[in-house]
């Protein structure tokens, strides 16, 4: 087992990212010690009880690009939180687990494949009963495995989260739900295709299902227990904006992306007819979009094909270029810990401009 | 709205199952005005998220047993908790709201259709997308939102439970996980036929699945509100034998019950190769019925029939008897507050002898 010192020491004088990294690795830490102690313990229990919490586990060690918890980390330095209290460790580490639960019931309702490099949960525990024969139907078998493994998580999460103050359990608990609540509009909107689709809607659902729960809620839970609730007002407009151009990247990268560089299936969103924020401002800009759209005869291929024609690329990454300035300018005036402003710029950037 | 008075006055003379009925309506009475502001709220937000929150609400509405808050309060009763003192009333509801999400989810995996006199969620979810005709597949459609919907009461169960006391932490996470581990036992171990399945196993999934989390861990929870967690080990007794008995009863109504009358399908858990505490007892007492159910080639009906041939409804309903009285026993000598002997006496008859 790997040994980490638990300490910084100097810290005072340490910049902001290797304040954040060494306390990332400690949530690390923390993760791969509770999973493990879990497999070990429901094993005992039951020999077969590894399969479930080994999904949850493969699924977190297989990495991710853990943006929750660096932000919640990011939210409690930058509002002047000792990095030697361990307070936020848990905090941090129930946002991955909610998102590890969030991936796997997600991945059941998109029929995804692959996440992480790897199949799916679900995906997974169907291969499983096919190959060895079992009885019943391989869909249901796995689907179900992997509802309970996301129910664990989410159980997990909510673990970790209860040695956290008191004072963010309202904030924990709003998180949870708007994500919930975004995820069935989402899988309502594109199944429905209710009118008006409109770049509005694309918006709050974007808001409602990653902005929020990326980015301003994990800020506003670090600066929470720090004691600095005040900060949430700057944080929730740097989020939004941030938040915005988090998921205009995911629809560029599902819209016109390698999936062998992102770990995701490309076009996934398009074929599901997902009313997503790219679709939203394509919309508006090509009328034949919002006409196959509104429709509902979009087939997946001719939007893709108009998609790439309509030039709506080089409009989303302008879009983006704008609400990463904005992003940073919201955060211009408050009152952070030295060097916070410009690590949070250059998180935004990070976030806005990623590869996966 | 009704209004319901919240202090009981002269409690102090009035009988325990007065005194839990009295909990129980202001439980009842949280719930609702809890599901409703709710549902209220997140409509603001978006007017179709009334479907989400609705599906919780309506299941919470068309009854139940309500066993697991009823259990829970008279923990905290038994353990002389002042009944003025509304500490117990979240956890009682807290206890419900699991109960919902897990036979939503359940009602996944067994595909099951009705519940609670009326289409469970998936199906609900499913029929409004046929009927509407929707995009994509209607199946994935009402089982996507029936996952959502188990996740949101999850997430309720625990906005609950955070206003209890802090040292019910422990308990909840406990109660949470073995409620979902024994679940994903029962289901591999029906769809994978793996030897040995015998009465160890069937006990083992039985205390798992329901009998903790139904009377043992409510109990418990309940008696350390009140500030008494040394009753843990009478509690413990009398759950696993009540606890049980409960099951027992549930597998009668299913393998021999009247669908009109519990609500349920009947034979659903013989269908699903579901390992059953009677399953486990017939298995015992009639060889051939260990060979149907061993060699992975017992078909329901057949199966269902040799059940009622073997007389094994005979010997489940005299193994209930004797766990009603080892249940009874195990409390006799535990230092409860007056009349609660007598009280979960009675409530273990209740739990044992039901009808639905």
């Amino acid at each position: 087992m790997t040994t980490i010192d638990t300490t910084l020491g100097e810290h005072t004088s340490a910049a902001p990212a290797q304040l954040r990294e060494h306390l990332m690795e400690l949530v690390e830490q923390r993760l791969r010690e509770f999973l493990r102690a879990e497999c070990d313990r429901r094993s005992r229990a039951h020999s077969r009880a590894a399969d479930l919490v080994g999904s949850i586990a493969d699924l977190v060690a297989a990495g991710g690009k853990r943006i929750r918890p660096a932000f919640c980390i990011s939210g409690y330095l930058a509002a002047g939180g000792d990095p030697d209290d361990h307070r936020v460790l848990p905090a941090a580490g129930a946002l991955e687990l909610l998102h590890a639960s969030a991936l796997i019931h997600d991945d059941i309702m998109d029929a995804a494949r692959r996440r992480r490099g790897a199949p799916t949960v679900h995906e997974r525990h169907s291969a499983t009963h096919r190959l060895r024969g079992w009885r019943g139907e391989d869909r249901r078998y796995g689907e179900g495995v992997a509802v309970l493994a996301g129910d664990l998580a989410l159980v997990y999460a909510d673990q970790f989260m209860a040695t956290a103050p008191p004072l963010v359990d309202a904030l924990w608990a709003e998180l949870r739900t708007e994500l919930i609540v975004g995820q069935f509009v989402d899988v309502h909107v594109a199944a429905a295709a209710e009118l008006p689709v409109d770049l509005d809607l694309a918006r709050w659902i974007a808001v409602a299902k990653s902005g929020r729960y990326t980015i301003h809620r994990p800020l506003e839970v670090g600066a929470a227990i720090a004691g600095r609730p005040e900060l949430g007002a700057a944080f929730e407009a740097y989020g939004a904006a941030i938040g915005e151009a988090f998921q205009l990247r995911d629809d560029l990268m599902d819209a016109f992306g390698d999936g062998q560089v992102t770990g995701k299936p490309d076009g996934l969103d398009v074929e599901q007819h997902k009313m997503t924020l790219l679709l939203g401002l394509a919309m508006r800009r090509d009328l034949g979009i919002r006409d196959l759209v509104s429709s509902g005869e979009a087939r997946a291929g001719r939007l893709r094909t108009r998609l790439r024609e309509t030039g709506v690329r080089g409009d989303v990454e302008r879009h983006i270029d704008r609400l990463v300035d904005e992003g940073c300018r919201a955060i211009a005036q408050a009152p952070l810990a030295a060097g916070w402003r410009e690590e949070l710029t250059e998180m935004a950037h990070l976030v806005a401009y990623r590869d996966r």
